[in-house]
C-alpha cells in the first residue's frame, strides 16, 4: 500500500481554500459557518470518488464509510476563529488518502471520518462527544456560541443532509493523525510522535477573600492581601509538586482577576484559576490534594477566607496497545531513529471515541510549536512521512 | 480658650446632611456635586457668622478670612463617591469652632479653608494644587472625571461665586486635623496622632512579555509564562526589601492584567502596578533601584521581556517643627501618654500646602480603620479630643 505524496498534498492545499484566512496559511472555518459546510460538501465528494458511502449525521459529523467492518480514520475540518490549516484536516485528508490507498493495494476496508466543531464553537469536541454518547443530542442543541447562537440553530441549514448516527460497531478501532501542537518533536528534530496517552484535565477556580484597604494607610504586618495570599499559593505548589510530577505534567495560572485592581488599593479579592494536566489519574488527585491543602493553609496563616469552585475534569486516556504497537512499527519504518512515543497534552475527538473503541493517535511535528493561531505549519515531509506512517500501520493491521 | 463639644458635634452632623447616602452615616458629595455646592454655602454662612469674611477661589476653595495676619486651619469638604461623614469635613469644622472659640477668647485670629476635590474626581488634591501653584488653573481645567466630564464644566455653575485667588501671604501656617484612615490609633487605644511627615510615593507600572502557549502541550522547562514572571518579582521583592524598608514602609501590587487571561493558556502578557511609600526620599530611591533590578533579573532567568512605565512620584513632606511641637503640647495636654507621633500614609492637602507655608497635621482614630466606604466612624469622645488639641496648639502658638 502506497500513499501518493503529491496527491495527499493537493488535497490538504485545497482544503485551506475554504475558509482561506488570507494571512500566510490560515484559516477561519468554524463549526457550521458556510466554509465549514463548503468544506464538508468538498470532501463528500472526494470520499465518494474513493468509493465510501457518504453519511452525514444530525450533528454534521461527516463518514465515508467502506463496506463491512473497517478500521476509521479522521479528525476534524473544522477549525479555530483563527486557526490553522492543518489543525484536524490533517487528519480527515491523509485518512482519505489512506483509505484510498489501501483500497488501491487491495488492502484492509478504511472509513474516514471529520468529525463536526471539535474547537468548541459550542462546547469542546462536540461532534464526537454526541457520537460516542457522552452528551445528547437534545443537551448539544441547547449549547450557544459567544455570539449567543444555540447550536440547534446553527446546525439547521446542515438539516437536509443528515441521515441517521452511523453505529460504531462497524468500525474495528479509530487512529487520528494530528499535529503534535507543541514544541517537543519541532525542537528534537523528530518526524513522528506516537502517542501514549491522552492527558486527563483537572481545572478549578479559587478564591482567596481578604481585606481591601489603602495601600498607603495599612501597615504591611496588617494586611490581608488577596493577591500576596495567591503568590504565595504559587510559590508554594511549584515546592510540593516537584515530588509528584513528572517531566510531562504541565500546571497553569492562565487567569486572575483581582478586586478592586487599583494601583492604591490593597487587593481584597483574587479569583484565579487552576488546570493541571497528567496521564495518570492517580497522580492527578495527589496534586488536587496537594493543591486544596496548600491554599487551606496560606489562608490561615494571612487571615484570607478560601474558596473552591467546581471542579472540571477529564481522565486520561491511554491509547489501545494494538494500534500503538502498529504505529510504532510503522514509526521505526518511515522515519527510523526519529520518532519517539509521547504523550498527548491536547485534547482530541480520539479521547471522546475511546468510549466506543480501541484508539490511538499520531502527532507530526508543530514549527515551533505554534497552533490555533495563521501562523501553524509542520514542513511538508513530515506531513508525507505521517501519512506513510499512518499507511504502514493499517497495512500491518490488515495482516496480523 | 474653650471649644463648644456640642456646637461642634452638631455642626459636624448637620454637614452630614449634604449628600446624605442613606446608609449609616455615609455621604455622596464629590466635588462640584450639588450636596458639594450646598455644603460649602452652608459652611460660608457659618464663617460669616463666625465673623470670617467668606472667600471663594475660582477652583471653588472656600476660605473664611480672619483680619491681617492669620494662621489657617482645615481640609475640604468634598467626599469620595462612596465616603464617610469626617473625611475632610472633620478637620473643615473643627477649624470653625477652633476660629469660633479663639474669637471669643480674643485669641490668635484664624483663617478657615475647604478646599475642592481634595478626593480627586479630576486629580490629585485638585483644589489645594491649584492653590498652590503646582498645577496651573488652565492645566486643571482640561482634567476630565471618568464619565468624561471636563473640570472646566463642572466648576463653571460655581463661577458666578469665584472671587481672586486668596494671596498665601496672610498666613502664618496651616494646620490640618483629619481622621487617621489607618488601623494605628484604634488598634493602640489612642486618641490623637501627631503626624511626623507625609509619606512620599512613587507608583509604576511594569510588563513583562512571554511566550502565550497551550496550557496542554507547552512543558513547564520550555514556558515562558508571563504571571510566573510576576510571582517570582513580587517573590524576591519581599526578600529584597527587607533590609531596606522600616516597619512604617509599605509597598502593593494592587492591579494585575494578564493577558489573553484564559484559563487553558499560558498567560503571554501581565501588566502590574508596583506603588511604594515611605517618608524618606532615600529610601524610595533604594527600593526602586531594587525594584528595577529585580523585575530585569526575573526576565533574563525567565526568557521575558520587562518594560517599565513612567513614574509618578510625589516628594515625603516633614512637618514644620515650631506647629508640629504645639500639636505635641496639646496632645499631652488633652490626651495625656494616648497619643503618638506617626507618618501620614495618605496624601493629604497639607502635601501642596507645605509648598507656600509651614505645616502640621494630627489626626485621630479611625474605627478599625476604614475610610472610603459609608462605615467611615470614629468615637465622639475622640473627634472632641481632636478639636481640643488644635485649640490648645492653637493657644500656644498665639502665646508663643
Amino acid at each position: 500500500m502506497t500513499p501518493d505524496p503529491d496527491r495527499f498534498l493537493a488535497d490538504l492545499h485545497a482544503l485551506r481554500r475554504f475558509g482561506a484566512a488570507g494571512v500566510g496559511k490560515g484559516v477561519v472555518r468554524p463549526a457550521y459557518c458556510e466554509a465549514d459546510v463548503a468544506a464538508r460538501a468538498w470532501l463528500a465528494e472526494r470520499m465518494a470518488e474513493a468509493g465510501l458511502a457518504v453519511r452525514y449525521d444530525p450533528m454534521g459529523n461527516l463518514f465515508g464509510l467502506a463496506e463491512g467492518p473497517s478500521l476509521l480514520l479522521g479528525s476534524h475540518s473544522d477549525s479555530q476563529p483563527e486557526g490553522g490549516w492543518l489543525d484536524g484536516a490533517l487528519g480527515v485528508v491523509a485518512a482519505l488518502e489512506v483509505a484510498r490507498a489501501s483500497r488501491a493495494a487491495g488492502g484492509p476496508p478504511v472509513s474516514v471520518v471529520s468529525f463536526q466543531d471539535e474547537e468548541g464553537r459550542f462546547g469542546v469536541t462536540t461532534g464526537s462527544a454526541v457520537w460516542s454518547g457522552q452528551l445528547s443530542l437534545a443537551e448539544a442543541d441547547r449549547l450557544t456560541d459567544h455570539a449567543g447562537v444555540a447550536l440547534a440553530a446553527a446546525r439547521a441549514p446542515m438539516a437536509g443532509l443528515a441521515g441517521a448516527f452511523v453505529d460504531p460497531g462497524r468500525f474495528t478501532g479509530f487512529i487520528e493523525l494530528h499535529i503534535e501542537q507543541g514544541p517537543t518533536l519541532d525542537s528534537a528534530g523528530e518526524q513522528i510522535g506516537v502517542v501514549s496517552d491522552i492527558v486527563g484535565i483537572r481545572d478549578m477556580r479559587i478564591t482567596f477573600d481578604g481585606q481591601q484597604n489603602h495601600a498607603g494607610t495599612t501597615p504591611m504586618h496588617l494586611r490581608r492581601d488577596a493577591f500576596q495570599g495567591l503568590a504565595a499559593f504559587n510559590a508554594l505548589l511549584e515546592e510540593r509538586f516537584r515530588n509528584v510530577v513528572t517531566p510531562r505534567t504541565v500546571w497553569t495560572i492562565g487567569h486572575v482577576a483581582l478586586h478592586p485592581n487599583a494601583t492604591s488599593i490593597v487587593p481584597g479579592r483574587a479569583v484565579f484559576s487552576i488546570q493541571w494536566r497528567d496521564g495518570d489519574a492517580d497522580r492527578l488527585g495527589r496534586m488536587e490534594e496537594i493543591l486544596r491543602a496548600t491554599a487551606v493553609e496560606v489562608a490561615k496563616a494571612r487571615g484570607l477566607q478560601v474558596s473552591f469552585g467546581a471542579m472540571l475534569g477529564l481522565e486520561p486516556v491511554a491509547m489501545d496497545a494494538r494500534l500503538r504497537a502498529a504505529l510504532e512499527a510503522g514509526a521505526e519504518q518511515v522515519a527510523p531513529k526519529r520518532w519517539r512515543v509521547l504523550p498527548s497534552g491536547a485534547l482530541h475527538d480520539a479521547t471522546n471515541v475511546a468510549r466506543l473503541l480501541p484508539v490511538a493517535m499520531l502527532f507530526v511535528p508543530s514549527i515551533d510549536g505554534i497552533s490555533h493561531a495563521f501562523g501553524e505549519d509542520t514542513a511538508e515531509a513530515d506531513l508525507v512521512a505521517g501519512v506513510r506512517v499512518l499507511a504502514a500501520a493499517v497495512d500491518r493491521l490488515g495482516r496480523a
